[in-house]
């Protein structure tokens, strides 16, 4: 039963294969009169785009966006707003050799589990292709996040096990790996040569920032803003934990510890990540995902063949050392629709 | 715009308030043609309840659940099943002296913010008492997963710092920690009466493993295993951190660490978590929350009033000391309700 | 799949069979700060109760029903409204006879091919008494109606052949039929008492007004107002019909007699039901829902057993002649859902 | 909050405006493993475009589909369809002198109330190509129910006053009405050359026959068969009313003559429409939509402009006298639309 559509009143619904024609999404329930331009979007998606960093792969995506429909004279009309990015650089010929085979970590034995049926190319609609529409719904949530002041930022703060010592926003798009510490980018790259070397992938953990949210969002019981958010961010391929504020050291921690005492002034520390009783406080929203790594290694690993025979692989070709940093703007998305989806949602009740 | 709805074909609506009249919950979609019977529920419940842990509290709940629809000669029907519980229990004249005052890490302060008045009376909507009817509809779920023998079980992994060691079902419910480890149990006993001395509570680990789920269940691309799953235990009150499989250790692991290979006996390891690209892949589903220390405390916390005046709070009377171990069957039944969900959602597709 | 709630913001979910042992109703996503207390909703209840018109079941349903959440001190507060009726005149005896027999015109039939298992007993689910609870909701949409000055009222516009000539809104709760025309009424006690002698059973035509609502409610494409409308009041049991506006006279105007002209104090005429596009105009919304007879009759009918074997079938006992005027405060409260709930939608577009 | 999607596991989400780029639709819960072309679908988008017909308008629309997701050589996978018909036979111009007027009978006031905002060129997102899109997604919807064997034929019974004598489907697409009764096509064809002289519009009644369907069909209680069926008909711009079975007539008739008598071979007669309770009773599904006059008229008519002054309006330029032929396999698509999304929904009650 279906389950591309994302959000109650924001509503993102995309599709498309990697390897497929094009992919787009729709976005329905965005406000009307809000300015919304190709280039809006456009400038999202480029930050996605592989860099020069050693964890990425050498495929040039375009990304083209194109708006075909819901804004009339450079405006959102409150219509359906339909995006679309035609796939371009598209050699399916190197997936010949996986076509029979299952790889280690990849959807490829869920997808034909489920749906007795798949498109192999590219890993089809699991590819990690999909998430630049997101993007590109992401950008447009953003017009609305704008206008009500509220800033998203996700950034790396972890990744082959080198971790930012610091939060420094300005310099996140001046490093490759969109860390927010200069110094722990440069660390990062000489571990990941290292690890591209030996033919494996690393992980790492992206986190994301809620600047100005105000306080009320999030619906009790089930549809709670860390619910969603939890959602959200899991719904992305390669996330294997989130975490609310302090998150899992919460396990750890004395009630006195925990809680953040009130002063006039507001919440004299932040450790529930902006979020109390799945309602936002006002404080910063604050939240972390723990990115599994690449699946596609170079390295000889065990599998069977769609016919359960077993056999090894070895995946060569086009492919990123780690999700990170292409997975930092999804992150950051996928919280922007969250916030929109429940800025929305709390106009309702007045 | 409500929030209280959970699930796509098997779906649960909550309501009720910790001192109001009743609590309840219905369960539309349940197939019909399946016994069932009030004492099938009352069991679950029963798990729930405040057991002569001193992490609990010594307010008894009777918990008397009544099956008020949707069965007929005691066999589902189809139809919407309606359970209600009746507060019995209720004394809440030891909240007037809260009824202006915000407790540091609960929900009074968002909950009047979002929406201009709350019920203060034992954290009304926002109390852990609302998830009684959580363990309710679980217990419906459990009839459907009985019939697919689907195992689901939910224990104390960590409490107060102390980790169970090892994981033996059947010693869960032999201690009134739920920990499948009986020496760690005893242990926890011993830190949970020191932190009760000093006023203080604790967090835990909870994990829960599902044995016997097919391959196959999971929409792609956002309403995925793994992400329904987040946002069913990220929903519960106390939880910060949602894990699947290896979850936050993902992070720092390389591909070939990380990847379960796979021969014609099925996956070597189980790293996944039983889900890949959001789809179960046939193997044990294990997945882990983060429980937070409970917010109310007797050590002194400084907050404001609701004229936003500074005061102080300490927080005295029938409280628990950690969520755990009531919040354990919650999270069962939170489990339960994704996996019956995705069971009925992948018969669409034939 | 679950079908038993309505609406996407003011979300309504029924439960309960007609001799179970109660009905209900939760309403998710009432706003907070509404005066809400069981009189009110009592009050719409009791329009409903058969009165002694002779079209009438002589069976005493005291429907007397309880608000268990949902409220603080006489205020909504946001979280979710339970209310239930016990069912107190049961006699299940009677239907002992019909146990084994598909009654032609109801839904025994169907019920039992749908599920295989049904609960006879007075129709079950699909007895008109699970409309008491819709009634109960549409008495709390009345409150957020009342607050914007949105007038709902239906009425009984033909039955058994008699129309009334006349809408003189102030007589309606003047007769037992709720026609808006007390010589019609007379007229239509004549009829009913006629068909009544010969053991048949009447159909009719209510018809509802709303007057103050603003222009702009309804979503294009598919949740257009009249389109929501429609759905609305063909889910009630003996609809087999329902016309906006002009209805089905529109088939046989030419465009100059179905256009509504504007001027600038408003629309001239009112063909179009004061929807266009599937947006309210802001005129009065117009709306006419054709009513079966009821099915069971004391007329000998040819059917089959659940055997498939045939029989025959004449229904004696406590039934009704019409379902109007039950069924009027029904339409009436579908429409009122209906409204507030675009109401509330319309929220978001700002 | 956004209207654009329909059905619940078969769902149905449409873009596009009248003259922009292009109109869309995505299909998400379409089952795996059926065949699946671009011709496939060509194929009833051909028959909803302007015949030779004098009802309909000279534009030239090629309306050419292409699939852009979704299937994998040449089957579904399961995964969303992405079907898109871009805008090529443009002329906005004629448009500029509307573009301050609102025409009477069209959605140019009600849009503008709702959203401040419209594209008024041809129509926007209210125009009836938009409807395209949806004949296109019932292409797909056809394609389940052939493998199920059920029929969906919708046909004229009406236009101008003319009604259809006899029901033979054979002849529905041997004329450019698309009416089962080759007599009355002609005598159409001279009542609309009369209307269109006189420069003004007509209207009439389409009746859409199921047959096939098997009993269970449809969820009580909101979402019953025929109220589903209604709303996804009355979401057609131009209809008024929507009948199931005999319809409006059952208002006036007994019970009685309003019962189907049911023997071993199955119901004696039809006057439900193959529906009881809201479920289908596996006769044919039977209904009938009242469809307005075209509202763009020659004939001169007040109203007023957008600053509400008053203005007289003639509407010329290349418009239909009537919705009926081109409406005709719009409602047969939305009645497929939902026939198949029940299908799929009983498919959870095992």
């Amino acid at each position: 039963m279906a389950g591309n559509t994302f959000g109650q009143v924001f509503k993102v619904t995309t599709w498309g294969e990697s390897h497929g024609k094009a992919l787009g999404v729709i976005i329905d329930g965005c406000p009307p009169n809000l300015p919304l331009s190709e280039s809006d979007i456009q400038e999202d998606l480029d930050r996605r785009r592989p860099k020069s960093a050693p964890s990425s792969t050498p495929r040039r995506e375009p990304d083209q966006v194109e708006l075909l429909s819901g804004t009339f004279q450079g405006m959102t009309t409150g219509t359906p707003i339909s995006l679309i990015i035609y796939n371009k650089d598209i050699d399916s010929k190197s997936y010949e050799t996986i076509k029979d085979v299952f790889r280690p970590g990849h959807g490829d034995f869920t997808y034909q589990k489920k749906y007795g049926i798949r498109d192999y190319r590219g890993g089809g609609r699991a590819s990690g292709r999909e998430t630049a529409v997101r993007v590109a719904a992401g950008a447009i949530a953003r017009k609305v996040l704008d206008r009500e002041e509220i800033l998203v930022r996700a950034y790396t703060l972890e990744l082959a096990g080198v971790r930012a010592e610091r939060v420094d926003l300005d310099v996140i798009d001046k490093n490759p790996f969109l860390v927010p510490d200069l110094d722990a980018a440069g660390h990062m790259q000489e571990r990941i040569n290292e690890i591209k070397k030996s033919g494996d992938s690393a992980g790492g953990i992206v986190e994301v920032l809620a600047k100005g949210c105000p306080a009320g969002l999030g619906e009790p019981v089930f549809d709670k803003l860390d619910a969603d958010l939890a959602k959200a961010v899991m719904s992305i391929g390669a996330v294997k934990a989130v975490e609310i504020g302090v998150g899992l050291a919460a396990a750890r921690l004395l009630g006195s510890e925990c809680n953040d005492e009130i002063t006039p002034k507001g919440f004299v520390t932040n450790r529930s990540g902006g979020i109390l009783a799945g309602i936002s406080n006002g404080d910063d929203i604050v939240l972390r995902a723990a990115i599994k790594p690449i699946s596609s290694i170079e390295k000889e690993q065990r599998t069977v063949d769609i016919n359960m025979k077993p056999t090894t692989i070895s995946v060569r070709g086009r492919h990123d050392i780690s999700a990170i940093p292409r997975i930092v703007p999804v992150c950051e998305a996928m919280v922007r629709l969250v916030i929109v989806d429940h800025l929305l949602r709390q106009r309702s009740i007045v």
